[in-house]
Formats: structure tokens, C-alpha cells, sequence
């Protein structure tokens, strides 16, 4: 197994993401970064965001997935959205693209570990134990069972395949793909950004199945357009957005006062009506 | 004195960490970051929290003294919770096992120094202008004073007994412990994090009090339990959490707004009544 | 043409400041870092200020120009407030003082090419395709083409010469200076910060032009003191901030909401009336 995260002296300079619904108020992320220092001395770390709603896990796998193809190799990326903290839910370490992937076995990963060519494994207590890491607080893994793991594996003091087996049972999440039907492309909304963009899981490619596509959402029909500066101010629009999937915006507003939409309503894309 | 921040020579790779009021909407942060760098190039800066409220030397005090022990010797913290910036008040320097800890004499580091083996000093005006930090805005020593003092001591370029003499007449916090009573032990809520648990002053260890131990507050008495996932849903309990304090959260929802509570309220810890 | 930012190999740990409108909620700004390490190995990036109001290109550059001179020579800013991301208008890199300022032509940078010595040049298409740079979202310029022109200039694989011709045609904006009239300086309300405290467009300096100056806000005439401390809580006051502007305060309050000032509002300087 070739270590994929940098040298085994601990002097490597790898790059180790965060993923969180921590929010940034109190201590939580400093600890978590205490934790990765401690093992991996000369990593960089970069806040993806630690501002996902609380549990929500659907968002935080978002933006992993749509993230990671941004950061080089031997980039580790750990995410921690994590109902189920302090009971026997499994820990996940997912190789893909010569980068890995570390948070709990809860669909947070799901996303990366269906890509191809990716290899998950569920870490192990033996593992765990001989890293040192027996004594964890019930509430925090964050900071003394997923930070010192990361750090351990982001400097290649040890190696994925130490982990544990590869297993193919990771959690698959349902809410990964929007349903195709003969009417259309049937998603939801999964993120809102501070612009009030209103992110689906409706793939950008999926636009090239109709001829004159069109998106539905909070009963308005929206056309599809390629930048937000083709329509006038106030402008109801459906565009792929710079994270390759189905974005509704309102051009130099905000699309989800305008259209009152929530995380998981619906959002289709449909051929235009003859 | 031996140094303990770092080589002389500045390329030292220590570790600094920032604990303030500033919040995140301003660039404040961001310059006490260059001034930091500007005298030790190599160090790694951490953000504890800039979240602290306003001027909440208590709740600044509580997230520097919960998390040094997460950090590896030779890291300096520092902390500006700093209502008296432009007036005479002195800046404290506290070493402590092989850790720095500097901020202003308001109590902010308090818990610190009253610590079993620290040595607090006060930073005099000589060595400040001996270290050409002579011209400081009345309104900002995060960036003029406390940012490049921390760095010259993390980087090792000075040491800590160069700062000034020892002394013992800081200030000594009256809100650090809880009053224990024959009833019981009498605390308050001293932080509410993100998710609404209320972390109190009262130490995890007091359980041990009481055979049978139960929480008050809010008017509400609360089972001790060990984990969230012990009781159902919207459930209030009070447990020792991953800081070392009682808390008082409820599962699956908000315990500062189910029961009202507001920093500085009351949390006791009493035996259960026969 | 001097190399500013670092040396050639890529090996140079220069700074790189961020300022933008993209907020923490999003991972926005994270994928901004991957795309600065991703050509700067060894940057160190220090945020400046996430949290500019949405397109309030004003504020960000307020910060960037009044905060350069507390960063090292050799130290790239990058701002992207950029309402016109996916327009024809142009990218700028301003060279001033060894250091370097990367952002739209939108007024962003201004303050800093209209300072003396400073040498603005346009990034040419020519350059951005022989650096690779020729697909970029039309949504998320500041990942796709600041991002890793910022690294490429930071740590001197491409040098400030090298990116398009020095050009005189930048946006000035027209807010850059208040009014200097007979009965005073007439300005504006251009940041208000966490605090509270409305920072105007008038220079500190300018208060050396009457003998008694005082300041006119919201209504009211406000004295102008050295520092908070000077009045009891809850004075409203003028003072010279730690930014070189005049600032409306109130004494432990909220000077915005005592006042009812927002962004835009004026702030007067006059000589108190006989």
C-alpha cells in the first residue's frame, strides 16, 4: 500500500481540509486543528467550511464531493458532521484520486466512496489502539479521534491500508441522486449560499437530454441561461453553477426569499412544453 | 531562563494561538495574523475563537484554560478580551508547563496562573520600548502591542524572563470556582455553545460528591447521564463534557432555549433528596 | 522587472492576504486557498476579511488600503468583490511598495494605484492562457483565475511584468475623498464594525485644520477625544481610529444603533461655531 499523505518523518507539508458543522464560536475548530498539528507538525490546513447546518450531512457531503478535485494529491480531507458521535457508528478512510477521505460512516463520504476507482475502509479499535487513541470524550471525536487520525495518516506515519479492511458496506446515501422520470429530472434543493443561490442535485450535464430545457421550482417556471449577467436585475433563472450542478438564482437578489425555497424542496428540469 | 517558544533564529515553526473578541466581520483578526508573522515568520497561528462576546474575559478565560493542555510545549496562546485597551492596565506573560500564555491583567488569564508551577510576569514599559513597540493606537495593542510581542516570544528572538520581574498581585478572577454549600454545589452557566448547551463553572470531578448526584437549572432537575444518546430525544440531562465541565444540554435540541438560560444563571449540582 | 513576490522554484513562503464577500458559510473561500497553494506551495494565506457586504466594493477597499502597511515587503493582497464576475471587465495588479495587489477593475484596488509610486498593469488574455488560466467558471473567477494568479505572482513563478501593460485607465473611484467645504469636511459612514463604531472617509489628519474641531453626526455634535476612556459610558464621541479615519463611538455602546447610522450616512468635521 503506498502512502498516499507524505512523508514518514512527520516533515511533510500536506494539505488536510475541514469539513465541519462546528460553527465557528467556540473553540471546537482550534481543537480539532491542535489535533492534526500534533501529529502532522508541518501540515497545512484549510477551513472547507465549518459552517454546515448542524447534522446535516447531505451538505457536508456536498461539498466534499465537489470540492476535492480542486486540491492535489496527497491532499487529506476530513469531514466531521456527526449525529451518532459516541455511539458504535463506524469511522470511514476512502482513497480516491491519490487523495483521502476520513469522517464517520453516516453517508458523509458516500459520494466519494461511489466514485470509481475509490477503495473504503472501515478503521479498526486494534488500529486505533495502537495509534494511541483509547481515550476519547463521548462528545468530542472531533478532536481526540478524528484530528489525530488525520494527522497520523495526512504525514504517512502510517498508511491507508493500516486502517483496517476494505469494506463495501459503507452507508450509501438515498438522497445522492434526483429521480428521472419520462416528465423530467425530479432533484431538491441541497445547499442555500449566502447569496440565497439555491444549489440542486440536478447534475449540470443533465441539461443536454432536452432541446429547450427548463427548470420548475416554487411553482415558476425558470429559464435555463449560462451567466447571471445575461438577464435583467430580479430575474428568475436556472444555471449551472461553478460546482457542476443546477443552481436557482435570482440575478442581483436572492432566490430563495424570492421564491420562499428550503433545503430539500423540489426542483425539476423539464423539456419545455410543446 | 530557558527559552521556550522557539530557536532564536526565527525560523522556529511554534505554534500561536489567538483567543479574542474581534469577531470575523472586520479585518482586526487579520492584522494582529501580520503582526504575529512579521516577527516570527515560521509560526503556525490557530484560531481558538474570535466569537467570544464582547469583552467576556470569563468566557475568554474558560476557552484558553480548557484547551491548552491540546497543545504540544512550546506553543504560545494568545488572548485579547481586553476592555481596557488604552488604559493603564499591565499585559501579563504566564509560563506555564512549557507553554506561553500572554494577554492583558484583567483575569483573562487567571485560571492560568493560578495553575500549580506558573510563573506570571508583567511586561514592563522598558522592555516594550527596548523591543521598539513604543507607538501603539489607544485602541487597538491586539495589533500594536500583544500581536508582536507574541511573536518575538513564540520565535524565541526573546525569552520569557526578558519581559519583566515576576509578580503575584494579578488579578484574581472571583468567578472562577463555584460556592459549595451543605446543600450542594452552587455554579453558573459561564458559556452556551453553537448547539444551546449550557457549559457550567462546576467541575466534572464534583459528581463524585454524591452517590446519587442531580442537576437544577432553569428550575428543571436534570438526570446525570454519560453520553446524549443515554435518553431520547428533547430530553434535558446534565453531563460532564468533552471539557471537563458539567453541562447542561438537551438531546436533540437546544437547552439554552428549552429551559431559558443565559450566561451568568444558575446550575447546581445537589444530591438526589431521599 | 524585479521579482516582489518570492522566489522562482516555488519554494517561498510568501503572505497572501484575502479579502472578499463570500462569507464562511460556503466553502467559497476554501477552494480560493486550494487554488493559491496550488501554484504557491508555500504561501502562507492570512484572511483579511471574508464578511465585505455582498458587491460593497467600498469596504473591501477600505480594508485592503489601510491595512497594507502592517505585512512584510514581498506580501500579495488579493481582494475579489466582483459584481462583474463573468463581464469583459478587466483584472488589475497593482505593484506598490514591494508589494503586490491583485483584483477587478472595479474600484477594489483604487485607493492603493492612486497612491504615489504605485504601477498598475491590466492582466492580459495572452497572459492568462500561456499560465493555463483559459477555462474558468463564469460564476467563480476568484477560484479559477485570482486564485491561481495569486499564487503564480506570490511565489515568483511569474512576475509582475510578465501579466500585461502598465495602463493609466483604472477606475477611480469617486468615493475615495469627502468634501472639503467652507463649514467643513462633509463625509460619509463607509464601515461600520462589530462594535458598532461608524468609520468615515475622513482622514485623521484632517482634524489639524481647525482649532476646535468637533464632529456632526446622526444629528448630533460629538467632541472629539483621544480615546474611549476619556468620556463616561454610554458618550457618543469622535475619535482617531487605529485605520488613520475618524470614527463615530459611543463609550461602551453601539454608536450605529444609538445614532441610527448606516453605511453611507454623513459624518461632518467642523470648527465648533463661535
Amino acid at each position: 500500500m503506498p502512502v498516499v499523505g507524505g512523508q514518514a518523518d512527520g516533515t511533510a507539508a500536506p494539505i488536510v481540509t475541514l469539513t465541519t458543522d462546528f460553527g465557528l464560536s467556540d473553540a471546537f475548530v482550534g481543537l480539532v486543528k491542535a489535533g492534526v498539528l500534533g501529529r502532522a507538525p508541518g501540515a497545512r490546513i484549510i477551513d472547507l467550511t465549518h459552517s454546515v447546518p448542524s447534522y446535516d450531512v447531505e451538505a457536508g457531503a456536498f461539498w466534499i464531493e465537489r470540492s476535492f478535485r480542486f486540491f492535489p494529491a496527497g491532499t487529506l480531507h476530513l469531514g466531521v458532521v456527526d449525529p451518532g458521535v459516541g455511539t458504535s457508528r463506524r469511522i470511514l478512510l476512502v482513497e480516491h484520486a491519490g487523495q483521502l477521505f476520513l469522517g464517520p460512516d453516516n453517508g458523509l463520504l458516500g459520494p466519494i466512496a461511489s466514485l470509481d476507482g475509490a477503495v473504503t475502509r472501515a478503521v479498526t479499535r486494534g488500529f486505533l489502539g495502537a495509534a494511541g487513541l483509547t481515550r476519547a470524550s463521548p462528545t468530542f471525536h472531533g478532536r481526540d479521534l478524528f484530528a489525530p487520525l488525520a494527522g497520523l495518516l495526512a504525514c504517512g506515519t502510517c498508511s491507508a491500508g493500516d486502517v483496517g479492511p476494505v469494506i463495501e458496506d459503507w452507508q450509501r446515501p438515498s438522497w445522492l441522486r434526483p429521480t428521472e422520470t419520462p416528465d423530467g429530472v425530479l432533484g431538491r434543493v441541497i445547499i442555500i449560499d449566502r447569496f440565497g443561490n439555491c444549489f440542486s442535485n440536478i447534475d449540470s450535464e443533465s441539461t443536454v437530454k432536452y432541446e429547450k430545457p427548463v427548470g420548475l421550482a416554487g411553482g415558476h417556471e425558470l429559464p435555463l441561461v449560462r451567466t447571471y449577467g445575461e438577464c435583467p436585475d430580479g430575474s428568475l433563472v436556472i444555471l449551472a453553477n461553478a460546482f457542476g450542478v443546477l443552481e436557482v438564482a435570482c440575478v442581483g437578489g436572492n432566490a430563495a426569499l424570492s421564491l420562499g425555497l428550503r433545503v430539500g424542496d423540489r426542483v425539476d428540469l423539464r423539456p419545455t412544453r410543446a
